[in-house]
């Protein structure tokens, strides 16, 4: 059984994401770091590996935070119980030790599921085998006099004081960037956040207080039912939200000033590593557009000779633009793992002075000089200071929305490997004037920027093709015949 | 210095409700708590009197919390730390020993209170008094060897399966009672709660949801800076609630059903204790209306001869309307003593079978059947048991909702006492077809229910008018004619 | 695999007692728990199962517990945390509701071992056969909406005050029932503990403290190792505390009496179920002999016409005697089954006086009257009373102490049976003059009270024989040819 | 009022350490730090001052840290609470923030105390005076809205672990330097230690055990009524320990080693800043020989080349004496102020390579190396090392032991400063042949390193005479002869 998706893991807690399960990961990981901390010298490590635990706010979570804190204890590493956390908290506060956080992310109230943090950033695949290996031969306990007592830590306060001061800094370094007059600012500015009764309720809301909003919260209750809303942030789930705003916005000249209206929404998963953004008139912004915006602001800003942006393959042609425009490249890697791009963006960037100033997938953001995690909480500190002193369309007025499709193509897992290589040449063969990257799938750029993406399903019998075009059906139709032939080939 | 108010010790917590103060008063409430318990006799009490401890989301809850902890244990009582809670729960776990509730209620952020709960009751006015003697005479601390070390509790939980048990036995009441169908139930109800960052944010929505109904909830993340809205709950305050529920429910036919709009909106205040019931049209329904339609139910479903109805002097006649109309009786206390009030007809009942059936003053209900204190989130889950199984509409249709004014007549404070006694008499000689009721102020009933009441303010320099009438403004006219004449000629 | 043996759950933390069982074990209680709730009828019960958790000192003891509150609120139960406690206060704190000790007793530091309790009493053989059937079948999760999250309880003290307030009581009885002055007290008398690292350390010496006692402790740090002492209190691992209270007395007139030496010591085992007292000349009085003790004293002390005490086939004769001089009756029951022996008598008792005034096996005490567990706490509070009114010397004096043995015999496991049944044969007909009884082994008592016992062992190949006579060895070896004879003839 | 004696904050709960006064202290304390944080500078700091807040065991602990807490709090402070702790674990815990330990050391169980830290070292004299001058002023609550909310921390384990590893290093230096065969190791000694009921008895035990010592408890069990013995370990307090030790040794060849007796025992108070040894014939090693025996070593392993020890004027010359062997030199400081003598030394280093190694008081030790507070625990495993690589004996072996005289001289308070003035004068004239020392009393130190101080008593109304010399008697009545005609002439 693989363990560990693109998504970590996830599962129904009854059957796949047990508190078996989780003891028997938990004492994987313990495992795992002590003889990480042991190295491979002959020293002996002066004490057990430290690792903090946290969950969201799922009705499972008290249940599989014992049973991980179980594992963890009778590996021999030492916990450090923290309680209900947001994901980009927990990861905040594995600095310096290990981290895991329990969450399903955005997924139903049924699931749950396992991340694992060190240093700060997620597992690479190399570790996640290693913790996965363990698992598959059902690691033993450590010797009954290496078992540990748990600790108890507080750690969100400090969280929040730091995404505070960060944000600080930023809104200077925006005010000097930007074109807004100076002394625009954060206070006073109403903003309605829609917590999806997830674990940025305690947290988003504060911040955003702290920084001189006001905030009205949607669902701020942590409620591991999700009973206000699906907990993936859609225009459909955020419905409320988006009525909310437009309703209140009605007929107000500047709204989310002088007390009347709201300037944006925030719309969070359960774990508060996703944020969606919606504009004052209640339509979500793009994902991609709000990508684009921080890519450009951070790449603009950056002191280094070569700031890089780390993106996925299907995000849109519009974050390269803006990160050309203001002087930086991108780089893609698999979705997923963004962690995994900055590390290897920063491995080869040798003497020159390369510096990754953001990366990003759709809806999670990292704020590299905050820190190596994706951090919906962040985001919405940073998404507040650029509105508060440029508004929020001048920041989308550069941004070209092309329109975006994205279609899925029948095709049985085992056909999928022939069907790739197939692609990889009938593809560029068809498309003669696209730049062609085999990276992650087959990707073709148009010369008007235009581009497609065509890539198997890591879990479900499809091959997926995403495109953005200004004429995006027909770009889609011609390349869905490519792959529909080549399906239909690959039968043996 | 007079520490109880009507709304018990309340103030700002820089000047009034310190720390220092807090200290004392924990002090003093021990004293008088192992006073108690030792009674009168000449047996040594078996252990330290227990009080369980609670305080509300305010910013300086946990400074105050500390300090009153400090003068409990300090004083030799045995304090059940039971950390954030809305009031009602806090009453609730002092069944059976002693509570002390940190709360300012609705006030604005920078205040802070201090309320005293025996066995499930606030503290009656000597108990208060005999507190406030103890603050005064500066109490020490009991001899070292009788303070104590802090026990924690974890108690809502428990408070809100009793919540629950409750509603769930009074809809059954209420399927007999009620015209509706049965089988009606409040399954897939849909219901707006705004907890105003208060305490009821982890109390009404899960009662609700448990109880089957789908809750979204507004300012549901508990801020002691109260960023949402102002504490009370006013049609003002709860301008956001009440444009949520009327825009959600434009041109839905039924709503609340079927997955669309809202049935109804509930505002609560900081701690809970009161409740603001808003219609499907986002209009605020009249505080009286929801005692009238509460009592009316509580006395038509009571099993006694004798049901009695429990209010103050300000609350409206048409309580008085349909308590009658379903055969109760109404009885009236001073402001802020309905405990009294509930006491004083139980002291009263004799072999006679008397039961008070309701207690409640505008906005705060006392479930006698479910206990003895205020509670907002019992009537939350009561008024939507009564809306899923009769709707609103038809619950308030038969209350009649007479036009309401009240009025402040400037009064300086030394004369106060000299106006109300020529008032005594003036007022019954201008009006001379109403009954008077001289028991807390001079209350003037007319033959076709309207009334009006005067009584001086506990607190500031005026003479109160309240009236209610189909020509309400002529007798508030008329009212406060003779209130000035009497002030004017108080002046010595 | 059984699961529970005559000592419940217990074993090697790494092979046998693993997270992994325990979290199968609470998954099993919960379910088990939820089950008995719901009863036979066809009410829902109105919510989860109360199950209080505690754990001994035991390195293991953080992850077994976290792992056992995984299976428990992962199977439905509500769960109250009650960190560490001695065994007889989580019995306690079961009262009313469940309760699992997580223990193992006197067993190495490498062992833990788990305990469940039903309303202070501990499971009988019934219900740890079921929830034996439900481990095997590998109970699945609960729904996981039905999953809970724990409350915190603090229950130490509370039971403290109540060993406290029961010890008062008895030794006002003690005062009645004795031939010392009134007027003798508990005030002042030195008393020497070993808590052998255990967890009666934060208990005993509080509770003697409290009684009036001076008390000093050896190993009274809690610590998992048990560095101290081996932790079953035996003659050799009470080594210190015996020196300690033999040279302390040296030379002493009124050991424990005016600031000089200690009038007794007390040692417990990990869990403080056990207790070993130790005269003032540093010798374990018999185990037997403390049973005496305590028998006669609430045989004579009890108002029942019907007074029995419960003990168990290995315990000597002298209690039988002291128990029939003093007016009641034994009742014995096999070993680890006190509960059931009391159950047992109840049951019989019909319309007839008869109360169940003590219940004990060797170091193991039921104080009926307090509480249906094994409390060596208790007993602690209670040797202390007696000793303080009337001398240790003087409550022993009545005791008639004849030698003791106990011998093993080989047998294959596989022969127990057939041997058993020769012997239930054999055995009377070799002794003539000796009552039988047969019910748990083959029980010969002689017109002088001596007695001897043959049982096979539970755990071990053998067959065991005890035997208390004044010609003890002359017994043993009479017995011992029949037994070997029974063995040789039953290979088949 | 005189808030901070020698030894802070210390006395009787109901009368002088009270609440009250614990309140006022903890938020002069809060104000303090916001201004040293904030700095001169013209910079917001970026959050409120961390201050770590611990207690002891005693019976006021709890109510006396809730009332610090609550002016902490309600000054401003972020409070990390973290329970009960040795005095130098809360030291320890400071580091990079402040600390409060509430303690009254080896007083009686009716006192508390207060002890202030800034970054792992006590408040020094100025910030003493500050922190007095805000409770005389009564310093008001900070606004209500930087009231802040505690964090708790579990800082025991971190702390055990950085002992045991400093005592790990220490030996390794300790065996390269000592004259003991390599391979010795703690392995198996065994060790008895007084914990008096206190602080020290989660810790030092613990930590010896760690180390592979085998440890048994005295008086183990946390009660601040300190029942087992006076907190203050004297000869006479640790009656039981010495007993217990020599008891045991009797007749052993090799104390401590085999499994047979003790090699050495350890007496703490209350709050684990202080430490006695007893040796294998259950003797009280003097205190200055401690000294000496740590200074020595201190100096001969260090590789400074100035390598200074900080001492006090009462502290023996046989410190002096070994310190100067081993290639070192002395400083003294008046008594309570050791890190005002650290910083001092430290302030004069210039370039040269000055390092103070070690300072002391009797009884009360600072390892440098390890941290700048006073550390029992620590001192109990660094001699328990030395006591295993190379025996009590021979540690104890170079130190000449002159026989040690202290006698008090009456004189009432308002002469003390004219009678001091004479001395200053008369003594030297006295004795000839003496070097003087006026820095702190006066000191005649004398060619066979005899010595003599005379000093007035901070706290009582004597002045104190301290002497060391093979011929103390003479010596003392010589130096009383001069004080007493000094006092009589003072007399005006």
């Amino acid at each position: 059984m693989e363990l560990f998706g693109t998504a970590g893991v996830r599962g129904r807690v009854e059957e796949r994401v047990t508190p078996e399960l989780a003891l028997a990961v938990g004492r994987a990981v313990a495992a795992e770091a002590r003889e990480l901390e042991a190295g491979g010298g002959t020293d002996e490590p002066t004490g057990p590996p430290e690792i903090v635990l946290a969950r969201d706010g799922r009705v499972s979570g008290p249940a599989i935070a014992a049973a991980t804190e179980a594992g963890l204890a009778s590996g021999g590493a030492k916990v450090s119980r923290a309680g209900r956390l947001p994901t980009p908290a927990l990861a905040h506060a594995s600095r310096g030790r290990y981290g895991v956080m329990l969450t399903a992310s955005h997924n139903p109230p049924s699931d749950n599921g396992i991340k694992l943090f060190r240093d700060g950033v997620e597992f690479d695949r190399e570790l996640e085998l290693a913790v996965e290996a363990r698992v598959e031969a059902e690691e033993p306990p450590a010797a009954w006099d290496a078992w540990t007592e748990p600790d108890r830590v507080d750690t969100l306060d400090g969280y929040l004081a730091d995404v505070r001061e960060y944000a600080t800094e930023f809104e200077a370094d925006a005010d000097d960037a930007g074109d807004a007059d100076d002394g625009d600012s954060l206070d006073g500015l109403r903003i309605a956040v829609d917590c999806g009764n997830g674990m940025s309720a305690p947290a988003t809301p504060t911040v955003l207080r702290e920084l001189g909003a006001t905030v009205v919260t949607l669902n701020g209750n942590v409620d591991g039912h999700f009973p206000g809303r699906g907990s993936k942030p859609t225009p459909e789930t955020l419905r409320d939200l988006r009525a909310f705003v437009a309703d209140a916005n009605e007929g107000v000249d500047d709204p989310g000033r002088d007390g009347e209206g709201y300037a944006f929404g925030i719309g969070h998963d359960g774990d508060a590593d996703r944020i969606v953004v919606v504009d004052a008139n209640g339509e979500v912004v793009h994902e991609d557009t709000v990508l684009a915006i921080l890519a450009e602001r951070y790449v603009r800003t950056s002191a280094a000779d070569d700031p890089v942006v780390v993106t996925t393959p299907n995000a849109s042609g519009r974050i390269d633009e803006r990160v050309r425009e203001a002087g930086g490249r991108v780089e893609r890697v698999r979705l997923g793992a963004l962690h995994e791009g900055i590390a290897a963006v920063r491995a080869e960037a040798d003497a020159k002075d390369t510096e990754v100033v953001f990366a990003a997938e759709p809806w999670k953001h990292v704020h590299t000089a905050f820190g190596g995690w994706i951090d919906g909480v962040c985001s919405a500190a940073v998404m507040a200071v650029l509105v508060a002193t440029e508004g929020l369309e001048s920041l989308r007025d550069p941004v070209t929305e092309r329109p975006y499709r994205k279609v899925s193509v029948d095709c049985p897992d085992d056909r999928k490997e022939r069907v790739m290589a197939r692609l990889t040449e009938r593809l560029p063969a068809a498309f003669e004037d696209a730049t062609v990257d085999t990276d992650h799938g087959v990707r073709l750029e148009f010369p008007d920027a235009s581009w497609t993406l065509v890539r198997p399903s890591g879990t479900e019998p499809y091959v997926r093709v995403y495109a953005e075009s200004d004429a995006v059906d027909e770009l889609v139709e011609s390349v869905r015949e490519v792959v529909e032939a080549a399906v239909a080939e690959a039968e043996s």
